[in-house]
């Protein structure tokens, strides 16, 4: 059986993994039909759904079973989702487009976004609990993802960036806040599709975790370059609003070019990383490439 | 040995759940510090903790160990403890006042306040899931938290409640709000208080349902009486507040009378729902007077 192309691999987890969240949601008709509706809205047709594409590259290494790979991806997303829900809300970065389409206070209501967020929080963890693997290693990337989402994770992050709008944040300040906001999730996606497939030795989670240390970086990086070039249309959300919010940014530290330059080295990185598991590591390289060559 | 008078069996897990609780949350000083700090203002020092003593003296049923109630309790209390923090802020209730003390984001920020609750509730998730149960039983405990606090547990409570703001609602339909906005966490400690010794029959989580289904309700009861007839420093918390903000409540659609008559009846029903434990089930009985009886 030979490889699909990439590009076909790629819509095939995305498109089934619309049908996983759209089983994984609860039916816009059962009540409270307005919160549920208001969830679906959140998560369903929409982003380039990175992280299940992680995971299930990750879960490419070791043959992982492709139901218990889309619950965990499934649940990484709507952690995603919640995140920028909450994100978005007018007490945060009060931005009115998200995936080109308006963000959920704008058509549900402050309110109910926020219960929106918390509501998907719910459902991640309890979308991940009732996995079948074994139940130890089901326990494991319960912790992972608990841990990835909160303090000392995603939600740290998001505090360390407000805290730093305005600031002259060194390179490292700045990367250890993005290691948290977006690395931590993007590292989550990637041991927990591995995980599906087995328990993981040392070596395969030290080599894992400098592959999606690598990628979460180049992401963020790239993020900053796409925010300072493209326009709003092609990013499905306004572009130049880090410069506008004053937040310190890869391109204000570094530059365009040096900033480019270090999404080729991180690229580079990434690839080194994922070599002792040779042809089955395809998808992460693959996905590493994507990452940095993206145009939104 | 005989057993401890309520009174000081209750002020034993109250503050052995102090303890507890600052074990579980991040240190104050390991960064992000302004969240962890933020994070421990909304949880420590405050409240009755009604659920951890709920999830004790359920435990008591079956002799669940000390540290696993422990753990338990913690992890319902941060989600409890998280969703008055999202609770208070100006796009929900907008309060002020929380437990004799300024609510979070009047202290800290509305930003801060949502993240806080965000990590508050992942905290939550990742304190259970670090329980040393046997591994499937703390699987199930931790599906059991996730559908208690989420759509169609509090948050979805939460969404009845929001939208029924200047209705008049049926007292079925009243019933159904709390039976999801505080009902479904309490009936959560009940169970999960249970399980932290065994795995239950059906009998058993039947009786303890019943147990829960009436303490729950009487605790919102009582929490309409109290709105309407203690004084805010009584209180810890703006009296009055369901009459200004024009909410349905079980004193707007019984009366005081009947609604008294009505916390009695619940009491009688939780009472009769433990007796198939008999003697064990002497603080599920004795928190049920509690709940009636208290004065805020």
């Amino acid at each position: 059986m030979s490889t699909p192309a990439f590009g076909d691999w790629m819509k095939g987890v995305q498109s089934s993994m619309e049908q996983s969240l759209a089983d994984f949601l609860p039916a816009e008709s059962a009540p409270p039909q307005q919160l549920h509706a208001a969830m679906r809205y959140a998560v369903l047709d929409g982003g380039k759904r990175v992280r299940p594409l992680l995971v299930f590259a990750a879960g490419a290494l070791f043959a992982a079973p492709a139901a218990e790979l889309a619950r965990a991806a499934g649940a990484v997303e709507m952690i995603h989702a919640y995140s920028l829900v909450h994100d978005d809300m007018p007490c945060m970065d009060d931005d009115a487009l998200r995936r080109g389409k308006p963000t959920v206070h704008v058509k549900y209501g402050e309110a109910t976004a926020l219960l929106v967020g918390d509501a998907l929080q719910s459902q991640a963890f309890l979308v991940l609990a009732e996995g079948d693997a074994e139940p130890a290693r089901q326990l494991a990337m319960l912790r992972l993802l608990a841990a990835a989402s909160g303090s000392i994770g995603m939600c740290g992050g998001q505090a360390i960036d407000l805290a730093s709008v305005g600031l002259a944040l060194s390179l490292d300040d700045l990367e250890q806040m993005h290691r948290l906001k977006t690395g931590a999730l993007l590292r989550a996606s990637v041991l927990l599709g591995a995980w599906c497939g087995k328990a993981l030795t040392e070596a395969e989670t030290a080599a894992l975790d400098a592959y999606a240390a690598a990628v979460g970086l180049a992401f963020q990086v790239v993020d900053d370059i796409l925010d300072a070039t493209a326009d709003t249309t092609v990013l499905g959300k306004t572009a130049g609003k880090d410069a506008a919010d004053n937040k310190p940014t890869y391109v204000s530290i570094l530059g365009l070019e040096q900033s480019r330059a270090l999404a080729e080295k991180l690229r580079g990185d990434a690839h080194r990383a994922v070599q002792p598991f040779g042809d089955q590591g395809l998808r992460l390289r693959q996905l590493a490439d994507l990452i940095v060559e993206r145009q939104s």
